[in-house]
Order: structure tokens, then C-alpha cells, then sequence
């Protein structure tokens, strides 16, 4: 990589920052692609975000930035537009300047994740699928999935109004599928369960569900990049269940917001 | 170069920054020395300085700037407290986050001219120098040709209020150096002959002097860093004279700055 006096600029934006691969990811595909851009990520605290925000886009180089947690949802007030994808779900993670120089944001989470699983040969037309986790990314799963052609979609959080309002909400803009809320249930066989919850990220999390508990043949998908393996798919692995790591919906992610940024990838 | 979640950031800041070379000096430096940093080049137009800087300073991974034209002396009034040097030029090139948490700029253009000189063996002790332009840049290179112990120091500038003012201030310092302001005369033989104004930045700038009108043992030059090789230098070497360009200085600079952020190197 080389950076000079010519290089675009872009970052992710979070708190933490340590665990993000967008560096890794763009910077890889900058590479591959002769594009003279970069992309780094910025430590910036939940109240922070505002002040931040003023000062990076009057930045003249600065053509774009990542979103993550904690500010998906509050980089949604600061941006001039919304697309589509982030106007049904109320959360970014991703903004860009706009040839007349307003900020425009849209929301890619969902969009990676069903590249990912489709990219890995993982069918979704007509599937069961279990969504543990309704933030900002679980939000954007969900309506990637129903987008998709799953049949079923039984969706879980810790706050149970919020996965109600996301289920009603994606059976609204996609009433063919089976959309619900619900609690995961040994009994019942699916053919995907996703965490989409932040838990595995810390040393210490309990595991967002028992893979032990569900049928062998359930692909089990957790969107956490770091780590890769995360405590939940080391052990559906060694139950010999099929699983599907945080980086294929990344990996996915970060195309479609370098196009959004404008770059010819 | 890798660049993940843990990487220090570094930038440049100004405008135009088309022409910086900080990031690769500085991106030379933290690969040779091992550190985990970044230094991008961020353009920031003259009246966004306070707006980028309140946003730049609440980012937890971003520890210091380079700071370059024209804001070396607008950023003076955003700093929470300045370095001898600084408070001496009223400029400042660099500024990092202290422990706590405040913002200290200096200035490092001076010694940075002076370190590359007697890297490549030319001694100023008891030379005779000549010096056009006292902006932030050239009233630095005074202070520190002085400091080097230079016995005669004559400087011009387009605004002469402005080069005896900085006259002035390097007598008081340093008193021993034969300091005045004039004009470059033909007939008068200096060691040194130093191009501290922007001409030559742009293809169709004039000379700032003629180097034909100079005694042939003159060592020519300039703080210019991008073309390497400035019209006047070029000019320069066809006479047979020697030349020195603005790469040496600002190579000097780079280990300077990086220091006072704090790295090891």
C-alpha cells in the first residue's frame, strides 16, 4: 500500500475499534483494484459523534466513511439522505459525499450477509431460518433474508418489543414470508440460526445459544469477524455441524459499499 | 504497510496537500521502526481549521498532526499550549495529544533544515547565509541557522515588515549572529543562498533568484519538496553549482516530529 498526497480517504468510525477488519478489507481491496485510497478506522465516543462528524466531512479527501457500533443508529440524524435499506431500518454503516457535497447513508449488513451465505454455496429460497439479535445489524439480516426468499423467519432479542417491531415491520414490506417472533426451540428443526447478538466478541461471553441443542444438519452463521471463530462456531464445529463465519458477510459488505462510495470495483 | 483496528493515526493537514510527502516520510519511518501508526495526508480548507481540528482532537486514536500551509500559524489560537519554538515563529508544524489530554503544538522546520544540512556534510558554523522567505517555514530556518551558529544571516521577503520583524526577534536570541535584512546583491559571495518561498511549486512560477547572478561556490537551496529537483535547482546544477533540495529537510523533520508524538524511533 501506498499513501500520498493524492490518496482518498476513508474510515470506519466506532467505539471500540480494535476488533474492526474494514482496514483489512478495503484496504485489500483498494489494493487489488489500483484504486489510490484508503481506509482507517477512527476511535470515536458515543457523544463525540457530532463534533467528529462536523469536522470529517468538510474534509476534502474524505469521501466516505464505515459506520459501526455504537453509532448506526445516531449517524442516522446527522446525514443529509437516507437510502432505502437505512430509511426502513433506522441505522447506517455506511455515508458518503454526494457530487453536490450532501452526506448520504445507507445500511449493508443485511445485503453482505446474503452475499456471503450465497457466495459459500448456502441456498436461501424457501429456507427456515432462526435470527438471534435485532441491533442495527440483526435489523438489516432480517430484511436481507425475507428479501432473499427465505419461508421462515423466526427472530429473538433480549428486547422483546424491539424484535416485535422489526418482525412487523419486515412482514410488512415482505408478506409472503412466514416473519415472527420467537424463542429458539430444540424441537424445531431450521436450516440456518444466526447470532446477530455481540456476544462471543469478549472472552467470557456465554454462548448466544447451545449449538448441542439443534438438529446436526442447522448451518450455523455468526456475523462477528473477531474472533473469526468465534466460542459458538468452535463448537457447532466440533459437533460437526456446518458453520459460517462473521467474515463472508463482511467480506461481502465492503464491495457494496466501495461501489456506494463511488469506486470502480 | 497493514493498517487493523489498532493502528495509530497520524495526518497532515492543509490544503492544497496534493504535493505533501509527509506520508511517505512518516509511513517510511513507522515500517523501518516497527510501530503500528498511519500518517494520511486530510485536506482542510483555510476556514474548516477549527471545525476539522474540535473533530480530529476527541479521536481516541488520533495522537498527532502535521500541520502544513496555511494553517501553521492559524493553529497557534487552537492549541492549548505551545513549544519554545513555536511561541518564538508564532507557527507551528506539529502537534500531538499530551497525557492529559491536551494539545501541544511545536515547530520543526527549523531544525529539520539544519539536521539535513549536516547530514549531507555541509557545515554552517561561521558560514554566511542568505535566506528568501520568512513565512512560518523561513522564520523557522532563521531561528535555527542561528541557533547553528551561522555567522552571518541576511534575510528578504516579499513583505518587508515581515522580515525585519523576524530579523529582529533572532538578533534578540541569538545576538551574536550578524543578522539584517537586504536584498540579494550580485556582489556579495554567501555560503548559502536558501529558496524559503513557495515559487517553484508550480510549473510556471518564476525563479525566486537567479542562480547565474551568485558566485559559483554558493550551495543553492531549497525547502521545496515536491518537484524534488525545483526549476531553481535544476538552473542550479547546470551551472556546476551545488544543490540541496527540500527532501533532506524535511526527511530531518519527519524523525523530529515523530519523536515528539511520542513514538520510538
Amino acid at each position: 500500500m501506498h499513501i500520498d498526497g493524492n490518496t482518498r480517504v476513508y474510515a470506519v468510525i466506532g467505539d471500540p475499534v480494535t476488533a474492526v477488519r474494514s482496514p483489512e478489507w478495503f484496504n485489500a481491496l483498494f489494493d487489488r483494484n489500483g484504486v489510490n485510497a484508503v481506509l482507517i478506522a477512527l476511535q470515536v465516543k458515543r457523544g463525540d459523534l457530532a463534533t467528529v462528524f462536523a469536522g470529517l466531512k468538510t474534509i476534502g479527501n474524505l469521501d466516505g466513511l464505515v459506520v459501526t457500533m455504537p453509532h448506526k443508529n445516531a449517524m442516522c440524524e446527522l446525514l443529509d439522505e437516507l437510502g432505502p435499506a437505512a430509511r426502513t431500518i433506522g441505522a447506517v454503516n455506511a455515508a458518503r459525499r454526494m457530487p453536490d457535497g450532501r452526506w448520504q447513508g445507507d445500511m449493508f449488513d443485511g445485503r453482505g450477509c446474503v452475499r456471503g451465505l450465497l457466495d459459500q454455496g448456502h441456498e436461501l429460497a424457501n429456507r427456515s431460518v432462526f435470527l438471534l439479535g435485532t441491533g442495527a445489524a440483526g435489523s438489516a439480516v432480517a430484511f436481507a433474508l425475507a428479501e432473499a426468499g427465505v419461508k421462515q423467519l423466526i427472530i429473538d432479542d433480549v428486547d422483546a418489543d424491539r424484535s416485535a417491531a422489526v418482525a412487523q415491520r419486515v412482514k410488512q414490506v415482505f408478506p409472503a414470508v412466514d416473519v415472527r417472533t420467537g424463542k429458539l426451540d430444540p424441537g424445531t428443526v431450521h436450516d440456518l440460526v444466526i447470532n446477530a447478538t455481540p456476544l462471543g466478541m469478549k472472552a467470557d461471553d456465554p454462548l448466544p445459544f447451545e449449538p448441542a441443542s439443534l438438529a446436526p444438519s442447522t448451518l450455523v452463521v455468526d456475523v462477528i469477524t473477531k474472533p473469526v471463530v468465534t466460542p459458538l462456531l468452535e463448537k457447532a464445529r466440533s459437533l460437526d455441524m456446518k458453520i459460517h463465519s462473521g467474515n463472508h458477510m463482511h467480506a461481502g459488505q465492503a464491495v457494496e459499499a466501495a461501489r456506494f462510495f463511488g469506486l470502480k470495483i
